[in-house]
């Protein structure tokens, strides 16, 4: 079994983490020890430093649609040719929390980037490259920034208004509906049901591996 | 007469800084008083931190040529939108230390991007936004760099292979020959001389404008 790149898709508050963990350790109980975990954007030193320019306010200088959507860009370009492609290529799996669909989604649905423009600078960026395995953690955006207000202040991206994020669920959806390499979690249920189907799911496609 | 947006162009040791100087003193001969000047990468707050991204040498982390190409972009739109175009806006004008020239020159010239990736992302980031006058510095790279040495150290990009230089020299001219929005000047004679055709060059084209 040739090492998969898997990601963790969905907007804040839909329980990523819990899913990260989730995956870790379902591959574990395969016998898969040790995956790279990487996170979007950031990841290396270099694009961490490129994520804190995203992240952080800027009172005096607006950051522009457009340069945030480059440094996402040359963020997500520094961890996939110095961390993830190098981990495949040892035959490590990679757990990436994040990756190009997010783009896709705030930056595409979200900040209203044509449709045509984004995905020709993901093939100018990225190439062919992508996840083995996309697990998509749909949540209303209401119900989802609830939760993720109850764990701590929200950064200036989350605190765009709710239509930005009802967009972007549209988009994760669109990209991930009848898409064979992604699989919807819904993830407004119970911990519990979350839990059991992304297991179920997970082990399913595990075992097709 | 409506603000213009005038950039120099040139490899290291072009004497790009002493043509700037005459811009602005033709500039100031023709009442126009107190430009905008800019300098790229960079110019902006956060597009200076993008500038160090792509300057300060990273012996753990190689920047990609790609994370390198999309910084220069990212910087340059903060620029452009945050900068430039308020100025030209208000009937200031703008002269410009390097601008998207620099990009072709060296990213697509030096470093082999495909030259219509590079048309591609400039059209992408930058829309039909160009400089009304380019004022292409023009010399051989040995001797830029060997008056580029004389003034101190080189720094990451300024010590790459000097055939590097040769492919952007060969950029800058194929973009500069036949392109009325480019004065050509060659930069390898004297100072006298380079001064004198740059006045004559310039005094020509403002008394036209």
């Amino acid at each position: 079994m040739t090492a998969k790149f898997i990601v963790i898709e969905g907007l804040e508050g839909a329980g990523k983490s819990t899913a990260i963990q989730q995956v870790i350790d379902a591959l574990a109980a395969h016998g898969i020890e040790n995956p790279e975990s990487t996170r979007e954007p950031g990841g290396t030193p270099l694009a961490e430093q490129m994520r804190a320019l995203i992240k952080e306010g800027h009172p005096d200088e607006p950051l522009t649609d457009m340069a945030e959507l480059l440094l996402l860009y040359a963020a997500r370009i520094q961890l996939v040719d110095n961390i993830i492609k190098p981990a495949l290529a040892e035959g490590r799996w990679v757990v990436g929390d994040r990756h190009d669909m997010s783009s896709q989604a705030y930056q595409g649905g979200g900040r209203g980037f044509d449709k045509a423009l984004m995905e020709n600078l993901r093939d100018t960026v990225l190439g062919d490259f992508c996840p083995d395995l996309t697990i998509y953690m749909d949540i209303d955006p209401i119900l989802g920034l609830e939760r993720a207000r109850g764990r701590g202040e929200l950064d200036r991206i989350e605190k765009m208004n709710v239509d930005f994020f009802h967009r972007a669920r549209a988009r994760f959806l669109e990209l991930s509906e009848n898409n064979p390499k992604v699989i919807i979690i819904d993830a407004g249920q119970s911990l519990e049901n979350v839990t059991s189907d992304l297991k179920q799911a997970l082990n399913h496609w595990l075992e097709k591996q």
